[in-house]
């Protein structure tokens, strides 16, 4: 198994600034590649710190990737931190320099003292090109070990990491022939979680000694993780489509996808497939519906647009809910979610119409109609079918599942009505 | 300085299916009270690992906080990782189970043989009340040591943290009379980095030995980040303000708010204070920006609504924009963007409305208008103001900047015409 540890560098992250997004897109690309990681690590800009974790961490590790502190100010010490623990100086590279000089043209800039520093580097390391930007990625590789330090910035670190480093740990894990572990992650929707478990039945049944499932339940579907550990990629990939198989076996009505796709990506592709267009009215989500669906490149192809109907006067004015149903049963109500899907649907001429309107909350809620409570309407055909879900007491949360409960009846809906 | 180490227990972080969300929030709570965060580790579900890492980390710390694997799964192994680390055994706890019945009552579930264990607890642990879930908080105290143990999912471990933990660290910095790091972080919008760094000036002529100042440029503006160790609370405190004062001073035409608050929040503010409506006409972010202002508790106040005008039929027939405009300039254009924020304002009467009409990518751009090329448009009273921006390549990114910008555009608005 290539080992493998993540350090995150920055005080931004250390103190809560910043979530440590980088760390999980790293984990997610090189758990894909068949290496294990083994942990991630944030610390603050100390200089003594580093030195002591990465120093451990290479120890313990066959690959040590550290993001951040590489930029131009005075608070970015991880190139001091290295020549410490390489023993080494810097030393001017010139293909840096040009790299920098063009970014800062293309942006009509001109180059500062400050900036051109970068472009001074450890005299024992690889440079690893950054077209995004410019601080340059670095490798050190001793025996056995490779150490690999980007910026923080995630737009570069991505870079760096597809240019260089996946390509680099791919090799290495073939060419030292070490144990591979692979995972792949299939999605369901649609289904309970103890339903599916029943469904699936014991997994001791199929998997073998160095396999394993997990039931991954949230708000947007279940996804269930299977994981092998196999002498090389081959085998691990085999295994892997082995086991899934049999879960397509067993539950390939309520799978959907695969890997990390969005629900989103799926629905496109089905309306896509089908011919169908999409519209959107939304009250208590405001427009993340819409933001959701619009996630997706070539959503323009099946969606149209939509209304958010934030206050009743929109509702009424822009999307023809009757006013007396408003009166009547409240903007809160199967009546309203009911005519706002329908309408939309209408106004906006497409095939099919979803409506939101809810208590997100923390204010708003009564004895009847508590914070959590939202009506998801789907109206397709001369058909409306209306959910009621009592969801938590996070605003935000809330409105987030609102958007994840949406998709789902409209991922049902694309499968069982079209 | 109380020490505060924070362990993430759980495959899914290690393996970046999920990002550490958990970290970020308890540093930045954490770090408020004036406690140092020293690290954040994530490491997998393994026994041996975690009793090393829990334990080194208990013995370089004042406290450390662990979140994850107290589910009822056979993957969740921290409750046997702690009896293992503080030689200790299960013992059944009354409150727990009730509670634990009390949330299965409500949800109209029976109970099940394994969630009935997560009613047995260690027996040298303080139980933290969990009312949001089923994994009570456990709490184990070591002469001049703390060990925290919550669940992962963030609803509870933000529920027990809020209610047990905050107060429990405050009042041990104050017995325990340690140096307090505090810091204050100041909002600013519509400057560059450059020139609020002209206006500041050399923060070493106001800054004592044991203060910093750090800018945190992003789209969404620029964050000044105070900070300082003091030997109390109190004398903290004033020596941020201090500083601030001194920052407000210089640079108080551009400061908007402080701390964590969002723009979104400030500009409500200001459009309640200044009693206006605003509506949203949205092409290339789908609703995003109308997501992002009903974030706001109260935003029903001021948000009317908007149309989300995806497709040039949906904006020529439902936003009234000229079908010439489109031919001639087309949908992304400085006419296209100007026509949107002036009919959402009249069609939905409000004072204020807001156009964004962008190519987000990957595909869709020309050498004229390259991917990332965005118009936003701001309309009040009779004036219409447009901007061009050419952001990046990534779509989502692309998309996420159009509403940091228009938000921008909004609160300067807001801040300079009205």
């Amino acid at each position: 198994m290539i080992k493998v540890s993540i350090l995150t560098i920055g005080d931004k992250v250390r103190i809560g600034q910043i979530t440590n997004t980088n760390a999980a897109w790293l984990s997610e690309k090189i758990t894909r590649l068949g290496a294990f990681i083994s942990n991630h690590i944030t610390i603050g800009d100390d200089f003594d710190l580093m030195v002591k974790i990465i120093t451990e961490q290479i120890q313990q590790n066959d690959i040590v990737i550290t993001t951040g502190g590489l930029g131009p100010t005075h608070d970015d010490i991880t190139k001091p931190v290295l020549l410490k623990i390489f023993d080494d100086h810097l030393v001017f590279d010139n293909s840096t320099f040009e790299n920098i000089k063009e970014l800062f043209e293309k942006q009509n800039r001109t180059i500062s003292e400050r900036n051109k520093l970068q472009a001074y580097v450890p005299s024992k390391a690889k440079i690893l090109p950054n077209k995004v930007g410019t601080a340059p990625g670095l490798l050190f590789e001793l025996p056995h070990k490779a150490i690999f330090s980007l910026p923080g910035v995630p737009s570069e670190m991505k870079y760096i990491t597809e240019n260089s480093i996946l390509s680099y740990i791919s090799k290495l894990i073939i060419t030292r022939k070490e144990d591979v572990i692979l995972y792949k992650t299939i999605n369901v929707a649609g289904i309970f979680e103890s339903n599916l478990a029943d469904l699936i039945g014991p997994p001791d049944e199929f998997l073998g000694d160095a396999s394993s499932l997990a039931f991954l339940p949230s708000y947007k579907g279940i996804r269930l993780r299977i994981g092998t550990k196999q002498p090389d990629f081959e085998s691990a990939k085999k295994e892997l489509d082995r086991i899934s198989e049999i879960i397509y076996l067993k539950a390939g009505n309520f799978i959907w996808g695969e890997g990390d796709e969005d629900l989103s990506f799926e629905i496109g592709r089905l309306l896509k497939e089908k011919k169908l267009t999409l519209s959107v009215a939304e009250s208590c989500t405001g427009g993340l519906l819409g933001g959701e669906i619009t996630k997706i490149s070539g959503s323009s192809e099946y969606f149209m647009g939509g209304i958010i109907s934030y206050s009743n006067e929109i509702k009424i004015n822009h999307l023809s809910v009757n006013k007396s149903t408003i009166e009547q049963y409240g903007a809160v109500s199967y009546e309203t979610a009911s005519e706002m899907a329908k309408n939309i649907k209408n106004l906006f001429n497409t095939d099919i119409g979803i409506s939101i309107t809810g208590i997100a909350g923390p204010t708003g809620g009564t004895p009847e109609k508590p914070v959590g409570t939202v009506y998801i309407g789907i109206a397709y055909r001369d058909e409306i079918e209306i959910k009621k879900y009592i969801l938590g007491i996070d605003r935000n949360i809330n409105r987030e599942r609102a958007v994840g409960a949406s998709l789902l009846l409209l991922y049902n809906t694309l499968k069982n009505y079209f």
